[in-house]
């Protein structure tokens, strides 16, 4: 709307993402996939034979999905790119490329001294997880935030495109399962992740206790909430972060493609997404046992939260996988890695039987999905 | 963030955007490159054989790329798959699906009384367009605006993600300009688009002027800003609205692809644009007569802006195409049913020569370009 006419600015800000995406291999002809990237109206992507591409785009708004006080900008890069290679997991697609579109107030695209600018490190966590997966980053748009009153310089907006290649008619759908299917999730202990790296490992009872499992995202979030700074002394230490840095099931997805009839990434929570998967396959669940994080039990633990359960089933922002498997299928205990846990089973839809039931002490209760919701005030 | 579990909400906004998406062709196999479009972790998309995808994000930010108390939410849905299917006319692709991320205040999802929801009025702009270029909206993500300080209720957000199909290795690009090429813009006189749609003419001098030209976009801005409730008035016998309610050039690009040799859209503006395809392309340019729009015109008699030609130059979000072709190669006075406007001709960069000149009064003087930049203040 307005127009300048001055030097740097956005086009500095463009220079600077397609900079640092080109020593990361974002360059014309980087893959055989990638024809065109960062530079004109347009990216250019080739298919490779026998494939199909899988899309997919998803917000990552300051004070919706992270807060600038709680969340590292490394880990708001991270989770804004980790959103997207989920929901390729899901499908089973091998990522191929990103579109980045991010809005900043100005304020973060300048260094201060020898600390970096938040936009650069954004950046690092962004690009960081970008190559672990081989994504190229091939396109996007940038603006400045707008302010939306007085006194205030905006938020940042961030949409990330995924695309990812996948043989054509071999995706995994929501729709795929059938009756009698068994219901697994992803889910490797954090411990084991942490050891892998080198990390310090959770205190011997909180360990012991670790088979991997879900809430984990959800546990860290409200122990950021319930005191950031106690928090900063925990990050330090612990294993795994499944909130600020989670692990996208890419591998695992993509093995699944030979052995899952249906799969959902866990985003809003398995209540929520179990009844997308339950609705789109038109059939109803029951869950006999529910994996939980150590994160989320320690949290019970320390009167942070009333139930490690209700954190398993309702928490989101897992990004592990759920899937399902003919009941002849030979599920291994792990897959790419990662441990697999039988949770429950599909049912045929009956009226009168609520959609999901959970098993409580021997008796099928029902399940309200309780996932993440905006537009409930 | 926060985990509500109640009903309605986000999920009755996904919805409502599926119905309408789906009245509208957006459904499993609706065509053939579309293989599955809302409803799972990702759409899927099969280009044609012989064809590879052009991709392209835009963000449009209230504040930033509209004002809600100047735009109606018709307009805001129009422009924000505009500039998309801009960019792939410049790259001279066909579009084929969409994805629309949105995040916007609670209040505007609400209808009142007989009044329909802002959100259903966006829909109605960006839908009608998707339609006239035969695209499918195939996903996207949708949040609600996080308020950025006390008192406010945030801001509209949207991300549009264009995808278009074109034959291997053919794109238009930037960079395939050569010395000696010839410079010229598409630009439909305004009140013949305006009689096409039996709309009332401006008046006869005005229309008399009109064999179309650039700024009308910028023209229109003024006008809006200059006076809303005079731009109220005005809005009702205007033939076209350039600014509002811009043409995309989808068909003109297509048929460019067997003339040009490099093409760009007019988003930020000729001298802005025009600068792009020098760099990309390691050439200078220099222009001799850029056709001024009406509104243009119009704008420097009424005392709104002091120089026509400088809309021309410098406006942005004209949408129209700026490509070079061979001077070999006949280009004819209308593609697509656009008129064309010869405009200038490449030239060979030299060092000590600026790389934008215009011809004024037969002296040819250095161009800056002042098209639209984020990030100066």
């Amino acid at each position: 709307m307005v127009k300048t006419g001055r030097p740097g600015g956005e086009r500095s800000l463009i220079e600077s993402i397609r900079r640092r995406a080109a020593g990361r291999d974002t360059r014309r002809g980087s893959t055989s996939e990638v024809r065109l990237g960062i530079g004109d109206d347009c990216a250019l992507i080739r298919p490779r034979a026998g494939e199909e591409l899988a899309i997919t785009t998803d917000f990552t708004l300051e004070n919706v999905h992270f807060r600038r006080d709680w969340h590292p900008p490394e880990s708001v890069g991270h989770r804004c790119l980790a959103r997207g290679l989920s929901d390729l997991a899901a499908m089973g697609a091998r990522p191929v490329a990103a579109l980045l579109s991010l809005a900043v107030p100005r304020e973060l695209t300048l260094a201060s001294g020898k600390t970096r600018s938040w936009v650069d490190r954004f950046l690092d966590g962004f690009l960081a997880l970008a190559a672990e997966h081989r994504v190229t980053l091939i396109g996007g748009d940038t603006a400045q935030s707008a302010a939306s009153g007085p006194g205030n310089e905006g938020l940042v907006h961030a949409d990330v495109v995924l695309l990812g290649g996948v043989k054509r008619g071999r995706a995994l759908l929501r729709s795929g399962a059938s009756a009698g299917d068994i219901l697994y999730v992803t889910a490797s202990p954090a411990t084991a992740q942490g050891a892998a790296r080198g990390k310090p490992t959770y205190p011997a009872a909180t360990a012991a206790a670790d088979r991997g499992g879900l809430g984990g995202s959800a546990a860290e979030l409200l122990a950021l909430r319930h005191d950031p700074q106690a928090f900063q002394r925990l990050i330090r230490t612990a294993p795994d972060h499944p909130h600020l840095y989670p692990h996208p099931r890419v591998a695992a997805g993509i093995a699944l493609l030979r052995l899952a009839t249906a799969a959902i990434d866990l985003s809003d929570g398995l209540s929520t997404d179990l009844g997308h998967l339950c609705e789109e396959s038109r059939l109803s669940a029951e869950l006999d046992a529910i994996p939980i994080h150590p994160l989320a039990r320690h949290a019970e633990t320390a009167g942070i939260t009333p139930s490690a359960l209700d954190l398993a089933l309702h928490g989101g922002e897992d990004y592990e996988l759920l899937f399902t498997a003919s009941s002849g299928t030979a599920i291994p205990a792990k897959i790419a890695g990662v441990a697999i846990h039988r949770i429950g089973e599909m049912k045929p839809r009956r009226r009168g039987v609520p959609m999901l039931r959970v098993r409580d002490r021997g008796r099928l209760v029902p399940l309200q999905p309780k996932g993440w919701e905006h537009f409930t005030s």
